[in-house]
């Protein structure tokens, strides 16, 4: 976060190209900036009727669209913004993919394929739970992709998205962070609930030994692949209040500098309308 | 409705398959079995709550699928429902289809081919804003399908539907039935607000002239298409506040006597969970 936003305290700065993200532990925690006493849920219910005005009007306009990538390790939060943020969009207007395991007629694929498929028609925003960052990053610390392989994938998915821009995508790139600890706290919380522990199978456990396997590949890929027209933001992500307040409002800003317009109706229809009054 | 619904008074009967739907204005307004001072807006709140644990449920299983069908005329409310209901449920387990007027591509094949693509994938809810009851209706009104071609559609609408129950989906079909006057009334108020009128075209407003024949469409439909395993269910849908609830009760029901269980956890689980804590 830069030393301006950090002053400003209340939104979240874009990581710049090759700047190297902080991913401490430290860094997950809530900011000081927002004291205890700060009521979030008032300010996260202003940001979501926001949301609400803004994206009928992007639907309406029906020429631009926006999409939204979060990525994150277990546990971060994914799932809760999705339910949260997404859940407060009009349904018919969000489209949600969520990226698992790739398919076998996926890997015949390049990794960008599938992706390619799910990236949101004009009008619609579109929310990717997990993504082509899943492909420069598990799969480097699973070793099934060179250093050199990936290096050419960051430049790929700079292209690709640039692409994505030029032809009216928005795009908004959030790392969930958590620390370690919380991290914790959630799995044991998780894996005692049987609403929640039948998602798990027991290789998900050892990724949390690779913690730090993973901050490398996750600082590498942040900050190779965080461009101008498609910027990452690292949110703290321990404090689910401010985790849900600050992506709320990046969205809405975003949206707002983007200022969708209504289409104007045919003279027919105004006319109609003072007849049936 | 039939006499032990309105009896009982609260929740909706499907129809019956060769019933005729009763569709005069008056079946439209607030039910008399809802007093004035019904507390409307709680009784809603509590099916959502019901709503969002089920379909938690729904998801983990993974098994089956819950596809909501809404039709209805112009300014019926059915994008009300899938903004009010749907919009309740987690984004990441529910797919809303709008059906415009068919494409090309479309047109180029039967009218169950674009259906089916959109029939929800297990665990998933499904609501379609339109379906291929558009196609049994408004081109039986403007005379681009014959009587014959209707009764034969209607055929293969019940096969299509019942193909879709053997193989585990649950279907709810509803007819959001609006009077006369009502929908006058938000026609007028949509077609002077420049934030809704743009998606009109003159076309539509001469829809309305047609309220007998349409009528008569949806009464043969709607009598020859609710079976035992696709029900349609009329709405009385005047009143806004009764047309959600009562959409709510009737899918929060289904769902619960569907009782999907959530599958359990592997061992390694449960015991890596009595380690992390």
């Amino acid at each position: 976060m830069s030393r301006r936003a950090r002053r400003n305290g209340f939104f979240l700065a874009a990581l710049e190209l090759g700047d190297r993200p902080r991913l401490g532990d430290r860094h997950a925690h809530r900011p000081k900036y927002f004291s205890d006493s700060e009521d979030l849920d008032r300010s996260v219910q202003r940001e979501f009727a926001r949301l609400e005005g803004l994206q009928a009007a992007l639907f309406a306009e029906g020429a631009r669209s926006l999409l939204v990538v979060l990525q994150g390790r277990d546990a971060a939060g994914k799932d809760g913004v999705v339910r949260h943020v997404a859940g407060e969009f009009n349904p018919q207007g969000v489209v949600v993919t969520s990226f698992k395991r790739p398919t076998d007629l996926e890997l015949r694929h390049d990794f960008l394929w599938r992706v390619h498929q799910a990236v949101p028609a004009a009008g619609l925003v579109g929310v990717f739970n997990r993504s082509h960052y899943e492909d420069v990053v598990v799969t480097r610390v699973h070793g099934t992709v060179t250093h050199k392989e990936c290096v050419r994938r960051f430049r790929e998915i700079n292209d690709f998205e640039r692409m994505l821009a030029g032809n009216g995508t928005t795009i908004l790139k959030f790392f969930l962070h958590v620390s370690r600890a919380e991290q914790g706290r959630r799995l044991a919380q998780r894996l005692s609930d049987p609403n929640k522990n039948w998602k798990y199978e027991p290789a998900d456990l050892t990724e949390r030994k690779r913690w730090g396997e993973y901050t490398r590949a996750y600082t590498d890929a942040l900050s190779h692949c965080s461009t101008a027209w498609a910027p990452w933001y690292v949110v703290p992500a321990d404090d689910k209040g401010v985790r849900n307040l600050l992506i709320a409002r990046t969205i809405a800003n975003t949206l707002a500098a983007m200022a969708p317009k209504y289409p104007r109706a045919d003279r027919a229809i105004i006319r109609a309308a003072r007849k049936l009054r």
